[in-house]
């Protein structure tokens, strides 16, 4: 059971990440997941509308963490609130969930179709950011360029944390890779 | 037919987009993109696979020029490398070519099916090209974000290039957008 919540949702969680990663995810059935956390499927139902949502769950949460942390910044300059956003959201990754979240994108990885739905949750976050630094009165072009990378930023500081061996906390990554790509593109030859 | 080709080829493409435009991508059949050509069924089948292949057709080029202008380059900086993939790429866009892209754009953007497929085809480009960068010596997690800031730029081009009124060749709005991407990202606060 992942240590940062407990009860019923995650022995549930728990068990279809097991099941998926043993026998498929299209294998998986919800009755052999309530079974595997000893619960019922009437149980299972009231915590998750099909097996696809226990990956996907909480995806509202994830996107309004970038917002919350945009909105409550001060700054002005498009990649400082674009900062603020990703600095917010690594609340969404303590070093606990780190080996639930490894096992769940390499469940992801292995299937074509969560594969896309992962990668369109990632378009919609740039929509989203845009917006939202458009609301801020930044330029449109402006916005999307510093929204797309604020998630390619988020994207790579996610692979990094969950490659085998790290122990860098999702914050510590994502400064890291942030400077890294501001480095990247400061010198114009 | 769009002036910077001709024949049947073109024909085909230019009735299938009218027929995409006026009564929707799914309810046009090869037959009736055939007839409103003026040629068979048969012809189509010879240039074209499926009725979506006339928006998609030309694309393994479209990649191949990315890959072609990075290979030219003597360059060493991860991102000199992508703005050489970006400069040979924008000979994939014409001014002659403007009012099919922006046609072909508005058919896409009303057809989620193939929205998905063009936001597909950005992902295994910025795929591609970080692997290009990575077997030009450049560390992954640099090459992915240099690969993906390349794309942004791209797609924020592309948008602006076919924009209503824009009369900006695609090599210019290009070159000025990475500029805008590189100033945005130039000043850590």
């Amino acid at each position: 059971m992942p240590r940062w919540e407990s009860g019923s949702r995650e022995r549930l969680a728990d068990a279809a990440l097991g099941l998926f990663a043993s026998q498929g995810f299209e294998r998986t059935t919800v009755a052999e997941i309530a079974a595997a956390a000893g619960l019922t499927e009437r149980t299972f139902f009231r915590y998750y509308a099909d097996k696809r949502e226990v990956l996907f769950a909480g995806q509202d949460d994830f996107e309004a963490l970038f917002l919350t942390g945009l909105a409550g910044s001060s700054a002005t300059a498009p990649m400082d609130l674009v900062a603020a956003a990703l600095e917010n959201a690594a609340g969404f990754f303590p070093d606990e969930k780190r080996a639930w979240s490894r096992a769940r994108q390499e469940i992801i990885a292995a299937n074509p179709a969560l594969a896309e739905r992962e990668q369109h949750k990632m378009s919609a976050l740039a929509t989203t950011l845009t917006a939202a630094l458009v609301d801020r009165g930044v330029e449109e072009t402006t916005a999307a360029l510093a929204a797309e990378a604020g998630v390619s930023v988020f994207r790579r500081t996610f692979a990094a944390w969950i490659a085998p061996g790290q122990t860098g906390s999702f914050d510590t990554l994502q400064r890291e890779i942030l400077a890294q790509l501001r480095a990247l593109l400061a010198h114009d030859s």
